[in-house]
């Protein structure tokens, strides 16, 4: 990471679960943070908590819900002049049902956030900053983003959605000699507010529901790694819970000249 | 194909290409049906063509832009009183640009055509449907669904989904027991108004661009040979254009018990 102080950390979904462990963990090196989630509160409350640990940090609170489209351009609008460095795509939830049984309108946010608000905020980010050395695009996607899991169909098909999304576009910035660089984490089971949203429940216990999991600061830790090395995916085995970096995973026809396809 | 003259079939994207040829198509077979697109001449044209050959079949057509969400609750609430049978999401646009250099509106209608809308109709299909003996939903992506194509990462991307989530919901009704069938077909280039659209121009030539591709007669029997198998996904080879019904492609964690995951 570039410690040059007027560089700035972009986090969406900053307020709990990964987001908020990430946002500590770019404060512990050096970085000023653009903090992005609904919750006022909880925003304002981590930047009193990053600020009396790193008192010389800039730490922007912007409140706002990413899955109405209008909010996010107005986001994007509101940082662009920034100098931004990094721009961590980690707003989403999830959902436990059958497609059969699902809630309708809970998708439709869903999708606004996890594949629209996420799409929108990549491409007006690499458009404006691609050509800037040490720039990194991270997008937050899932293991249910490279393997469907039953009773999260819908979720998961979002989670490929950002796989092959953040897969084509690193390849894209890599043939075009741009220096930004794109890159996929994506975690396993995680201890954050994910199980009481996708579950529609107030509390959930994630000793009772899986075998296995991560906390949060443990998964921002694996973000820094992937940050850190010259791979684009940051994989979580989800039978063992080893963590891997590696290339991209998904099929790409960049290879051959005629590849235009329907 | 049940020949039951009471059955419909719901065929989105209908005035053009594969969904043009995929109604002719079912009409040939003796199903009603209903077309769905924004154009109205082109689908009471194909109407009248229709009942020219097919003069006891009833076919409805309705009017409507898919993208934007109002319009898809209205249109499934017009027709879930039919007798429906099938229903192809086949509605979809595709845009040929960087993620740098695309246009950020059109790639929102595009996810709320490709991805949100196909959602929708989707999951109230087969909530209310899925216990109908013979019933199908067919949803068609592309062969770019599973190899991500350079110059159009996020329409892949918007396919990744389209396969992901087809794949998961036919393992799920699968597995639910409902009779319901859910499939994937995923075309290479057809000669359709694609080109046009997703390069923004007026007029495109298939035979300059590609070295290979099918028409759209060609596909709508693909589709046909799909709807006819006990197979979920029906994939043209991008190398040699060969048709090939198989199982679901990709990774599907449904045979452990502690499957989920974030």
């Amino acid at each position: 990471m570039n410690s040059n102080k007027q560089n700035y950390t972009v986090i969406t979904g900053a307020s709990s679960g990964i987001g908020y462990a990430t946002a500590k963990a770019f404060a512990q090196r050096g970085s000023n943070l653009v903090l992005v989630a609904r919750r006022q509160e909880e925003l304002q409350a981590l930047k009193q908590q990053i600020l009396g640990q790193h008192s010389s940090l800039d730490i922007i609170i912007k409140a706002t819900d990413l899955s109405l489209p209008e909010n996010v351009y107005e986001l994007y609008a509101d940082v662009r002049n920034l100098p931004l460095q990094t721009w961590i795509n980690n707003a989403g939830f999830g959902n436990y049902a059958s497609v059969s049984q699902q809630n309708i309108a809970k998708i439709g946010r869903l999708l606004q956030l996890n594949v629209e608000a996420l799409t929108i905020l990549s491409s007006l980010f690499v458009r404006d900053f691609q050509n800037i050395a040490q720039t990194q695009l991270i997008n937050v996607s899932s293991c249910g983003g490279y393997t469907i899991v039953p009773n999260a169909v819908t979720y998961c098909a979002s989670k490929f959605y950002v796989s092959a999304f953040t897969e084509g576009l690193a390849w894209e910035l890599q043939q075009s000699g741009a220096p930004m660089r794109a890159k996929v984490l994506a975690p396993a089971a995680t201890q954050t507010e994910f199980g009481k949203i996708a579950n529609d429940v107030s509390e959930y216990d994630y000793r009772k529901s899986f075998t296995n999991y991560h906390t949060s600061a443990q998964v921002a830790n694996f973000l820094l790694q992937l940050y850190d090395s010259d791979q684009v995916v940051g994989l979580v085995n989800r039978e063992d819970f080893s963590f891997h970096l590696g290339k991209p995973l998904f099929p790409y026809a960049g290879q051959s000249k005629h590849n235009q396809k329907n």
